[in-house]
């Protein structure tokens, strides 16, 4: 992977941010500051504020989303918090306009706790048509989407859950099939119980799988374990809970390994240890659990990372900007994990001729925002 | 004045929104995704965390203020809540950014209180260079400002309060100036006692006045009133607070006049009762204390309003674009009582010849923007 260090740094110092505003048209003369602000705006206001329900129609809202973050959970880099953080969101925000024409605004908090976070996404929500949580460290990250997904009457999204969980599931359903096997025989394990391995873990649950085995730097998660947070015993609902041993123990005959966790974990031992010709999706960035290359050497029959300079990139920008893209054009208030499943396999459909090397489309496939956006449709 | 309604809600309702995100560049090969995204923005987000006081160098904030509204006092309008508030501000945001290139995102609240208020704006402002607060009713508005203004390190100014401030100070200096009297010598009377009176209260009296009288509702602002909140206690400092009576009391051989307050509260004979050739300044909007005509018959020498089609509109668009410009230029992290003044000063001078129906330049003069930020420079 060539080194982008130096090349972002200077790119961004010359840049000085990535996004800026635009005016829909130029306050030129006293008609239109009159017709824009005042005092027309005045019957603008008069009228949402009978019919609040209108925002969308004559505001920017109907198509802007804010990508917010406490930068506690930013990239492999931790807890570096909010200002360290806006250069990502400005990112994202970059990446929602140039994808999907979105308007997005990063917002990034200096607040930390759960019941913060949510104190102040909720007093800001009504500005926006949609949230986008970002990096934000579990288990914080679950109570806050949970109960912001519960409150606000506009598309709520923690995109490092599911953003990643509906890529993965995206990926898998082509490489599943490529070994001509079904989800509900696979034997599957996860490694890494943060807010990735958790919504990967409940989102393949849903779409059928049945032997799912969570392991975290502890061993297996299981429920005679003790010290389990909570989220972790969310994770009960959806894994095998009477396994138990170790990462050795788990991967040992599984068809599937999904690692969101830790450089290098996956040894060529263990690959050896797996079923015939497994399927290894190595998420860790920048660098994977196993490298590609050691993990074929090793008996891999498939191989995706999160890095674009291999093939298979599991990438979250191939979900997120479709799915705000189908949340704000359709209204949709809650994306549901029927929405999830839908968008999995509305991306693993753009790859026409799977192959081993080719499990998922591009991010630069144009066919991809219409294709998840169109899930919402009812 | 033209209707603007009719024509005000079909161009909102046909725009969507006022402003848009726009990109710097154009995310189109995984070159610049790495460059702009992952993996080369972690270089700028570990060179943050490191160096937090350079993030204006490498994000939009250099450049970025929020206009910040929980809708509890806009326009003519009052307390309409944060959705129907929004459209005003995406219209400031408009003028930031087409009279002073100024990036302003529109934020409006769902909390009410000072204490949820600062919490909110506390935890988004890492996200921002600067923060307009807009339309927040008083006292709230006091408490509020007083508090970021304090606590953060970014400038924060309430422009209901300062930028019509600024502009009634710039007017008033053309308007003595062409009346041969100097500050000190005038009696002015104040109506309104909310955000707008106590901050002009408090800027005539640093540029030296010494005599006015405030009157709100209830009659002159004394210290022997036992009705007053903490906001009208605060004007006491820059009132004259022996003065007892009602509006007429007041107004009885003042020079000036200066409403923020209610429509058609002053009459010809209150006019009539004033020092000789007085000068009124009537801005409620949309209807003023008087009309000027009706004032002019009173004898009345110079008249400005709010109003776009009347000469001389006290409008705070000739403030607040030039006041970010200059803080955000020169990283001025406090808007002081002398920056308000300059700035009061330079849009004043900006007139090369005053005239009664000619006190202040109009927004669209484009050496406004320049003269006033350029108070801010050391």
């Amino acid at each position: 992977m060539p080194d982008y260090n130096e090349k972002s740094l200077s790119k961004h110092q010359e840049l000085k941010g990535k996004i800026s505003i635009t005016t829909k048209d130029t306050l030129d003369s006293r008609d239109k500051l009159s017709i824009y602000y005042t005092p027309g705006v005045g019957a603008v206001s008069s009228y949402l504020a009978q019919h609040p329900n209108e925002l969308r129609n004559f505001t920017w809202t109907h198509n802007l989303v804010a990508v917010i973050s406490d930068g506690s959970a930013v990239l492999g880099l931790g807890n570096i918090g909010a200002e360290a953080a806006l250069p990502v969101m400005e990112g994202k925000a970059m990446i929602f306009k140039d994808f999907a024409s979105i308007d997005a605004v990063p917002i990034v908090l200096n607040v930390h706790t759960a019941e913060e976070i949510i104190s102040a996404v909720k007093a800001i929500a009504p500005s926006f048509g949609g949230i986008n949580l970002e990096d934000i460290a579990a288990p914080v990250c679950f109570e806050v989407e949970d109960a912001l997904a519960h409150i606000l009457p506009i598309p709520v999204m923690h995109d490092d859950q599911h953003g990643t969980a509906i890529v993965t599931l995206a990926g898998l359903i082509n490489a599943i099939k490529l070994k001509h096997m079904n989800i509900q025989q696979c034997r599957i394990v996860i490694t890494g119980a943060g807010a990735a391995g958790v919504a990967i873990s409940k989102l393949l649950f849903k779409y059928g799988a049945r032997n799912i085995v969570a392991v975290d730097s502890k061993g297996i998660v299981s429920r005679r374990r003790t010290d389990l947070n909570e989220s972790k015993q969310r994770l009960l609902d959806y894994v095998d809970k009477d396994s138990d041993g170790s990462l050795s123990d788990a991967v040992r005959g599984a068809d599937i390994f999904i690692g969101v966790s830790q450089p290098n974990i996956l040894s060529p031992e263990l690959v050896q240890s797996m079923a015939q010709d497994p399927i290894i999706f190595a998420m860790a960035n920048p660098v994977p659990e196993i490298m590609p290359d050691v993990a074929f050497k090793a008996g891999a029959y498939i191989i995706a990372t999160g890095r674009s300079d291999f093939p298979n990139q599991i990438n979250n920008a191939l979900a997120f900007p479709g799915i705000f893209r189908g949340a704000l054009d359709f209204n949709v208030r809650q994306i549901t994990d029927e929405h999830k499943i839908a968008a999995a396999e509305a991306i693993a459909a753009l790859v026409d001729n799977p192959k081993p090397d080719n499990i998922v489309p591009t991010v630069f496939d144009k066919r991809l925002v219409g294709a998840v956006s169109s899930v919402f449709k009812r």
